[in-house]
């Protein structure tokens, strides 16, 4: 790929210039977006070496899990994604096969959501690197924020915690053997599912907040419930993924701590009513993991919680 | 800065969280904003030893231009910019005060210009990279497009060309004693001056196309006529800054013709109807510098100009 116009040629090959929420689309300075409703937005890097490694990520897997981890910021407001933009860093020695690959996955999981790429920019650096802002509209009972709990609502999650952490971990452990012994747990980390359609009928089914799970239960529920609020968790092993029970084991670790800990799961946690729980109840994958205390402070399954779950930052 | 938080506490110190357009602030999966009109939307990488470097780039410096660069470009489509999101890449070895600078830098930017930040991402990388996406909005002129040029076209620039590259070429050929020598050159390449008023009063005085120069006039220029259409240059030397001129001689090239090559230059270049160009001739550093031709290829005083400005991505 020699030119920035041979790169611009390559994503005009795989996306769509059009959508019903674009006034103009790419090849200006801007691309203009429809004033038809409230848009949300989020932003997320996705690193060579910090988010990924070339070693057991495809190009195509690299190009769906950029996309994914946007379009899953999306869900947790319980809302349906429009467009994005995408800033991309392009070492020189990435070849062509490499790009149309990337672009092709990406390009199928953003048709699937029907989601148009507005624009972007392109330059030269060191290792890959993917910068994506995306764009949603939600329906008639507006988006899902968090902090709205109160003492005694229902504290849920909806997706596997820990499983992807565990794929993580095996993968830098012991490479490509993870496919064969724990390939649920790789395929969470390589292709986190986001949960667009869960979302929305979350919403509808009128939960009072929602987040996505990105750093570990543990870091990410007090996020959830605010500076005044605490929760007490009930979690078994029977509602892990068994691949987390196996991969917890082996490294001599309780499956349940592990779990809470988790990391990069993109599940989703929420709270609701328990008088207004049933519609939510019948969400598929919804699982009641414990419920909101009048004070701070987390227990699991009675004892005092105060591990940290992992802070891509510092470490 | 050692944690995500520590990091957070800091943007919160500088960026306020509240803006008319902001319906939900930073802290959630999502912002969300207001859908009052449409919004132009842009996306630019901003990053270490590709776009600029630390050697003579200060903390400021590189705050100020990760903004003012995508500021152009709402400036481009005359409209006015309203918020931004920012994905940070922040080496290890950076210090607080560093990042104190920068943010402090780019928030009086965004202050000057009423936009918010609304959100973003932060992680580990090697080097410094920004990557900002703006969202910005027009009058009821609406947005200012390429493309929409017609044979007559009288073509303009309003800020200097060329000026940014002699800067930038003179701080890499001799660092810090070209502030000396070419102080508005320098200037030009660490503190472009993004032209939001000047868009809005090219958009109110009815011009036709507009682009933001930031690959240089001459590969920039066809980009603005589209594939149809050319254009006869008229440009002589007292057009210029006088640092062009300046360093144009010193390395023995044309400064008309380095000029026209420049790049960075955040420049603005549009075209009006000869038979309308009276309210856009009056606005402040309006430069007439030729008319749109019936057939493609443009000329330079009399002669075909072929040479290319520079391209950021094969370079």
């Amino acid at each position: 790929m020699k030119s920035e116009e041979a790169f611009l040629g390559f994503i005009d090959e795989f996306f769509p210039n059009k959508h019903d929420f674009l006034v103009l689309g790419r090849g200006d300075d801007c691309a203009v977006l429809k004033a038809d409703k409230d848009y949300c937005v989020s932003s997320d890097l996705f690193l060579e070496d910090v988010h990924f490694r070339r070693d057991y990520f495809s190009p195509a897997d690299i190009g769906y899990k950029a996309l994914a981890v946007n379009i899953s910021d999306i869900a947790a407001m319980g809302a349906k994604p429009v467009a994005f933009t995408m800033d991309l860093m392009a070492p020189a020695d990435v070849d062509d096969d490499f790009w149309r690959e990337f672009l092709k996955s990406m390009s199928m999981l953003a048709r699937q959501n029907d989601i148009v790429l507005a624009g972007g920019d392109l330059s030269r650096a060191d290792r890959i690197g993917v910068s994506i802002s995306i764009f949603g509209v939600s329906g008639s009972t507006g988006f899902i924020r968090r902090g709205n709990c109160s003492y005694g609502d229902i504290l849920f999650t909806i997706g596997d915690i820990g499983l992807a952490r565990a794929g993580m971990m095996s993968l830098e452990a012991v490479g490509e053997k993870a496919r064969e012994t724990l390939p649920a747990a790789v395929m969470a980390h390589l292709r986190p599912k986001p949960k667009i359609m869960i979302g929305t009928l979350l919403n509808a089914a009128g939960v009072k907040a929602l987040m996505d799970v990105s750093d570990g239960l543990a870091r990410d529920l007090p996020r959830l419930l605010g500076p005044d609020l605490g929760a007490d968790l009930t979690l078994d092993a029977s509602m892990l993924n068994s691949n987390v029970i196996t991969f917890a084991e082996t490294i001599g670790i309780d499956p349940v701590e592990f779990a809470v800990l988790g990391g990069e799961d993109y599940a989703l946690l929420g709270a609701v009513s328990p008088f207004e729980a049933g519609k939510a109840e019948s969400v598929p994958g919804f699982t009641r993991i414990g419920t909101v205390t009048r004070t701070p402070g987390i227990t699991l399954n009675g004892q005092p919680f105060t591990a940290e779950g992992f802070d891509h930052f510092s470490q």
